[in-house]
């Protein structure tokens, strides 16, 4: 069984007499990701990744999702299997996932250890840290994506409607993708939902690219977390070309969406928003 | 010169007709945190994490609490000297901190690669991520503390007049130390703030550390954000007793407090507040 909420009692204060309530919280368990060849090849097993994550019954496409956006993979036909590690009793481990890849799939350990050390053309730094994603995907997100302001006006009520997890907890995120039918109509694509922002979006984009949905660039992105650096290179890697978040932006998100051509809008509201990057895509 | 807002100009739309105006944006930058042994020692250095921080002129004490934090120290004289690297040029590269430990440090490198990896009692689940933090603080958070609920009434007022980079921007977050000095009436003793919550509140332990204010077992802790499994165990290696979050806690969160004796407070307004964990601590 997948518990992604569990029951609690808290004690409500609101400035009358305190008084105890039942509650609902959004559940928080690590989540481990191995990779490996299968048993066949004896390279070695290497764990990439423990995130803290909400067991949503989507572990599979978490995994997915973030060896694609980390460039670890780049085809979904790399990997093999998936299945969760067993422990010593034959006990399904439900908090590791271990990803089989093809064969072909050459690890770059220097790279596992995140990107920025590999690139030094100016130490470490923003503009390094936009370098090393634009090595990966040299090429800007291409897209002839036009969305009109009232499509986006009404994107937190399209979404919300599906937002389980906040809707019980108020504490989980969600990451939607919007098919844009016509410049002013839009409907919810996929949808997933974690307590980190980067969990979600790695949901969806592993959602995505085991549906053969990819390249991104005729949907829209929602997300009801702020902007930072890194989902907006997730983004990128799954070439969404319009991204649009209920928070403030980075100032390297929106130099990392202008570099790539990204629309990118914050605080996202029903009655406003604001556009940091790519304007022309957006119409009055 | 420290850049941790950046001005930018947008494209509002409200309902109206879209128009151009300046704003504000948090800055986003990696900090890199290297530690070594001085020059004299052939121990070599090592790199220990690239976070995505704010250049708000905190980067020592934000390295100093997350080596603190991660249990890499556990006093702050471990620390012989910090200093920013500088290149071939001799140029100082601000993104790039380095720590000097005294000699009797141990570094335990497969403790390094994330506490998770060695603990095995029941491979990698919440309940492993407690028993690891047990390891390193066996005993419970000891605090005679108690707080008058009209007091967590007022923090956001008292904190949000000193949030000088949210109140500009909408996107940091912030972590503040307040002193109790009788049930109803606390002081702020310190403030930080990053567009990350972790980062937020390294840097404010780091200061608290450095300034000789451990254990903060008679302070209380505010933080703008949702209260994650991390930050908990952020504020168990500090000692601190009581936290106030303005967002909602996990469920993994409220384990951990519970565990350690914490008072763990969420949904933290002016008229209202809920208690997770250790509600004999606040007064009505």
């Amino acid at each position: 069984m997948i518990n992604s909420i569990k029951s609690d009692t808290i004690i409500k204060f609101n400035g009358h007499e305190p008084f105890e309530k039942p509650d609902l919280v959004v559940v928080e368990e690590p989540l481990e990701i191995r990779i490996g060849y299968g048993a066949a090849d004896n390279r070695q097993q290497k764990s990439v990744s423990v995130t803290m994550r909400t067991p949503t019954g989507h572990d599979f496409e978490l995994a997915i999702g973030f060896l694609f956006t980390e460039n670890i993979i780049n085809r979904f036909n790399q990997i093999l299997s998936i299945h969760y590690c067993t422990d010593n009793q034959r006990q399904q481990q439900e908090n590791i996932v271990r990803v089989e890849l093809h064969p072909e799939v050459q690890l770059d350990f220097q790279k596992l250890e995140r990107y920025f050390y590999t690139s030094s053309s100016c130490g470490i730094c923003g503009k390094a840290s936009i370098e090393a994603i634009q090595v990966q995907c040299p090429v800007p997100v291409n897209s002839t994506l036009q969305v009109s302001s009232s499509l986006i006006y009404q994107l937190p009520n399209i979404v919300e409607e599906k937002q389980v997890f906040f809707k019980h907890t108020g504490g989980s995120h969600v990451a939607a993708l919007i098919r844009v039918a016509n410049t002013a109509t839009g409907s919810l694509l996929l949808l997933r939902e974690d307590i980190g922002r980067h969990n979600a979006l790695d949901k969806l984009i592993g959602a995505a690219l085991q549906q053969n949905l990819l390249p991104l660039s005729d949907t829209l992105l929602f997300m009801s977390s702020r902007a930072s650096f890194e989902l907006i290179q997730k983004a990128v890697t799954a070439g969404i070309s319009l991204m649009v978040c209920v928070g403030a932006p980075s100032s390297l998100a929106i130099e990392t969406a202008q570099a790539f051509g990204i629309t990118l809008i914050g605080f996202s509201k029903e009655h406003s928003f604001n556009i940091y990057s790519g304007s022309p895509k957006v119409i009055h």
